[in-house]
């Protein structure tokens, strides 16, 4: 039985999965989707593609917020529950290290990770081209800015959340700055935060249909006493556009650029009305999976037809168990990575 | 408090703001949408993107319909109250200067003005490329073809409703033949609606992200004491498609292609199942606003999803004060254009 | 009045036209639509694009299913009444002829054709690139692999339920290997079923807007006195993706590369929920028509949405007048086909 | 016997065809080509696609220069034989109605024609795009800038030498912003050089293989008793880039919409080093077109490989009388041309 | 030491190895060449991817002449000695069986090949897109067009000189209707040149960069005690276009869709002033290769720049030793090839 | 006047500027150009883009070498007077820090810096796509492998020859995987050569026509008092291909990021027939600058159309005195980058 090397979150949602549910994998959309809406705030027309970390006795959330000019930028928001958000009226309001007002011009599809006693923000934005930037904070209220740590063009990064051999750990996915007809995972190390190296590629796109144009990290990874737990984007090609799903994969504890499973099969796919239909027909966003170290509860937080929030439940025995019984792996995927 | 230079049009069709309303902008969608919905009359698939214009006691439009066999022509309809419609079974039938039948192989996107005694029809035509169409009628029995304003590629064409300075004024947009992944708002002026020059630069595309990939006239501009005020379309890009939003500007009263206030958020974007879903998902395609003099209401009417047709509301007073209070010019904005 | 030379089928399913029908073409959706939905069977998340043929007292289906990998392959179905299938786990074995496991890498929109005593399904898969596969059954258990008809690149092959001349006719569609922007139907014949020639063009795309992109044939013609009845799909191109519409022809009986009538209108196109919204938005895609030769009621079956299947009903006698008075001919639908 | 209504040139250069020449056209290269080199004058790197006009007792040029930073501007050039030519350090300067300087922020491939008294050099600009500009001048010293024609997007344009029916006439060739793998000759009329309409399609691209990319206009047409001689280039695609040859129609004298004569095959297309090695290599580019009304004798100045200039020489009987013999018309050139 | 199964050609054109030559592969270029160069004949502009078979006392060659409107068709040469050719003036009159002209609108790239005692010339068409042609002659006087082996779309067909296990064999190269950027080699049997089937794969593009766009066969297989030897093309891609170089297979005798041995050099690559310059710069494009049985004596043909001819010299020993010496396989080469 | 803070290098090669040079710009081409010419050695059909350094007694290169098969390696080169070189058969053997073998799959366009002990080979490899490859040696026998400094993708890094602030510094341009339409110059820094950091954008694409498509730093800067004197190349769109031409920049010495001078004009432009002919047509691709430290002569080593060397040379006075004469700069190039 796997088990997961979590803190404990008691107040972390969940809803058991309803009885005859028919899905392959043991991943179920909660009743209650989605949980923000259209228009949430004066301002701001769409919040999605969003994630959450628990904060004091409740959750906080970076979230991807369109503003009614189509910008998007992030926002805070606040839960007692991880289900009823109240959403900060404006963008979170980065700083340099100086304390000088440190915008942006715009960012998205943030996450958000705690490593030690810091919390990391990490989004995309434009850096002449799309990339990576960083901020962090110890209490919410000053967010600091970081170094960049790649130059054009990536989307995607998200934290380990904790160093591993001393090093802090970032996944990303390397870009064009269009709609990106391309895309693998890789994994970089940094001693400082500041300066990264010892890049090495993970997963490529490709081994089935539904990830075969492009696969980029979902939530920060969760460790398991199998590896690390991740769950990831993978987006299929169609005559009307991308269809975004999202899969699973275990990586090595030690040298996490080795996978160790990776689920042949999507974990949820596009369905219902709010996945569907929206400002961007047929995506399912991963950005966020919590995880109760006492029960092994995982509340999967994703962006749906870049339109709305929605959450997924599962539990970490269930959803490893299925990954591997369903792995399929090829030579990129064992190997450390060539150099 | 802005007035505009509008006759009265008593039977204009009205509805309230819903209270409670959460959107930005006072742009407030008809309860009872869409108006013209899907098979509306035999052999025609679809109706929208449709122009209207007060006529006698009730209100004619020029309607873009698509027959079963896809190819699109415009469609003449009659409305007491400007919600139910009656549409012509047959294409409306063009004639030269001789009165012998001239019609176009197909037209698509109509526009319908009033200027001084006579009706104006403008549409998008093939013209070895796509191309402006044109033809007058002053009883809506007689139509005339008058010259192509344009050598191709050009779309969007809306003609201002009264002549500036002696010249008559027409708002296009040049395109290419295909789905066109560009343009701006251009300004020409003619003397005689027969030779056309002193073209002018009035919009680019790009401001912000709603309308970053191409923008185009919409509705004939409204004269107000602030300058004309402009409904216009605006796509932005994403994976699964371009998305239509409603765009709102005031442009200059005595010389249009300066830019006296541009919103920089959209003004009403694809929302309802019926923007969303249809042959081409999320577009709201704004192509005739009719102001009532008297009390400055405004019907706006759109076509949805390229499949029916919409009407939203707002008062000239409410939405000049909402486009200025979030205007933002670029230099191409401010001045006069180029050439 | 049009008969068809097809045997009776009394157990077909059936469901007359609504009153109030207000669609151009005699051909109207089943209500029960869609019949397959989401999710059928463990592991198969989708069915769409499949086709149908009598057994013994019911129906058995060629069904193409999309695992929860993505990967289509083709599972066999079951029906005592046309509408309600069980459809078995694994997909059809197929066997080289000393029956040994042969199987496609993945195989898609298969379609099932009657000739003689043998039943043909036809498929397409992966042969160095887009390519026909086939195979034959007697028994619905064994099912031996034949030659490839074509080199790359090539889909949407049909067989003729008879031999003509004294050769198999097969229709099909030469495409690229991607979302292919283009494509004709042409007919080769054979003597034996393994070698293939005396190609000929059919119809090529674009003589209305419906079908502007590319055509293919849908189900296996039916045989009536003005000739063959040939549903067919063809696609045209939006700012959003393409839709897939569903058109109708009548072939010479005697050299079916000689188009005798074609509709100029489309016979269905997406319009409801199921056609509209899934994994490919805007697709109706035809695979069989079922006749029943006493009655001359057809059974259309086919994929929406490339999520679901349904089914559409008609006569031999209505549809056929439909076509022929809708008919628009090219020159090329004409002639035999230069060469 | 042709013959030409246009003054005598009796310093026109000229050099008889040589014996032995295997071309088919007679079209024959000056043999001291390039007329202009490289590196011409300081600071520019090439000259290329550049006009020519009698002045005075002997000849003023419109040179597309090519500066060290790539950026092409307009140069004058004078000469007394037409081979030998001195250019200007500096752009020619253009003025608006004012006085004040009015530059286009770079300007290619200029035309010069003169109509009645005056000189008009037209070219290609950016007016939000590639598009035409226009001045005049009278005395080569000061030169006034006109009303741009035309909206965005166009390119070669050339004006005819006198009015026609009371009106100017201008081809143009309508573009896009790129590299425009398209492209038709048009008319336009005007009656004052400020307004232009009644437009109309002259000649399409593609007819046979060396213009089947896109055509554009290249000399000022020349008026003989068979109609308006057009040389004009065409464009045709391999897998190495573009191959522009040189071609010749005659356009009816009264309408020149109507194509009368037009030559499938090119008059001359690149074959030496200098129209094959260069910055854009196999490019035979005509701007000007000289005749002797005493002789009928003809230079024709052209651009080649976009590095340097050349001359080639004809007689309008000669070129005439191989036009007419090897004219192939579709019905798009008889016509006057659909609107 | 290999031989060839050829007949002697004692007039065979030859010239040895250059004392010298610091070039890798035994395959060295014809001082004179290119031996046929610009406008051999009145009103054909180049000639150029030809094809020579030994006939009476000489030789007769099918050319690709590219006339003056740019539109390539088939001469007929005749030659004493091979190199010094007369070209017919008008395009081979291909004739039906009944024999009525019978000419495709154009035609390129022509291969001729004897099997038995009848010579087919094969070449590229148009048959609704890029498409194989055939014809047959027994006395270079009369050609007799046979069935179009293929379905769209399809280029490089070559037949070898003698039927294998009864059935005659060729090799094509499946493509698009544009440059085709992708192409393998297949081969496809026939028991009478009328119905095609049994289709292989024999080579993929790719194993090394000169060839890994496309491939395609060149000349008519020689037979030798190793196997069939193959020159054939492969095209790389640059930031200024396609190179085409000569490459080197040998396929097996009695399943020449099993490659025994693949060369990873190029054989001859553009280098001197003739295949790097003109109307496609960069290309060698081999149509022919002649053995003299005798002494094993290679003459090989070959296009260059699409606008010359060359010729080179090997002889089979060393040519095939090359081969052997660099040959590195795939998994694909050494395979019958999946269907 | 401008001095270099370089080492004496008595031996490099020098031909003064030729009387009578009309080219704009203080760099000359060496009148024995190319200095490497086709087919070097035996398997190794072109040299180009190739970088050299003073070693000992005399010179040594990191060539990029394409083999016969296309692919390309990196080959040492050793000379006495920089101008006659030898180059090894073998490519250079890479190893890793245990001294294993570890060679990338294909290597090109090296550089070669020296930095304190140790000298730096820089190229672009496969590294899941196109990137940037390490090693070091101190005594051009062992090569040891570093890090790569990026994940994909990128090319044209450059090292400086000494750390600024105690970093390392490398310049390099984000690329995509194919032929790279885009591409601005970065800068990164790294504390150990293995982690690294800081990233901010140097100089953007585009301020002028020969520069507009992208540009990539050519060889190590060279140090003066005025900055850092950078050679880099620019390309430049034509319909046949792009074309690279040579440029000069001055960045400030403490802070590299920032532009001091940029030369509006480029240096350099393919105008021989060894820069406009051969494998890739019109390319001048500059890889290093040698500056002997006593007379402040420079020798620019660069590749010359993708298949030859070339040598050029300035004073760094004279190239200086004309980039700050010419000097034109964006706020891009004046900033240290936005991040």
């Amino acid at each position: 039985m796997t088990t997961c090397n979590c803190a404990p979150i008691p107040h972390l949602p969940w809803q058991p999965r309803p009885a005859g549910d028919v899905h392959d994998a043991p991943l179920w959309r909660y009743e209650g989707n989605p949980i923000i809406g259209r228009n949430p705030a004066p301002g701001i027309a769409r919040i999605f593609n969003s994630a959450v970390w628990p904060w004091q006795d409740g959750f906080v959330a970076v979230l991807r917020g369109e503003k009614v000019n189509g910008v998007p930028e992030i926002f805070l928001g606040h839960s007692k529950d991880g289900l009823n958000w109240q959403v900060d009226h404006d963008p979170i309001p980065f700083v340099d290290e100086e304390g000088r007002s440190f915008m942006p011009r715009y960012a998205y599809d943030p996450r958000l990770v705690r490593v030690e006693e810091t919390y990391y923000i990490i989004w995309c934005q434009d850096f002449y081209g799309a990339s990576i930037g960083m901020a962090k904070t110890e209490d919410f209220e000053t967010f600091v800015r970081l170094e960049n740590p790649f130059i054009p063009y990536n989307r995607n990064a998200v934290l380990f959340p904790r160093r591993v051999n001393g090093n802090y750990l970032l996944l990303s996915r390397p870009s064009d700055s269009g709609h990106t007809p391309f895309g693998d995972i890789f994994l970089s190390e940094s001693p400082d935060m500041v300066y990264w190296g010892k890049h090495r590629h993970v997963m490529a796109r490709g081994s089935v249909w539904w990830e075969s144009v492009k696969i980029g990290a979902g939530a920060a990874p969760i460790e398991t006493d199998e590896g690390w737990l991740l769950f990831y984007h993978g987006a299929s090609s169609t005559c009307s556009g991308l269809v975004y799903s999202i899969g699973g994969a275990v990586l090595d504890r030690e040298n996490p650029s080795v996978v160790r499973y990776r689920c042949e099969n999507f974990l949820l796919t596009p369905e219902t009305e709010y996945e569907e239909r929206g400002f961007v027909a047929n995506v399912c966003f991963p950005c966020a999976a919590l995880c109760d170290g006492a029960t092994g509860r995982i509340a999967l937080y994703y962006g749906a037809a870049d339109s709305v929030v929605g959450v997924a439940f599962t539990t970490v025995e269930e959803i490893v168990a299925y990954i591997k019984a369903h792995s399929v792996l090829t030579e990129q995927d064992r190997e450390i990575g060539r150099r």
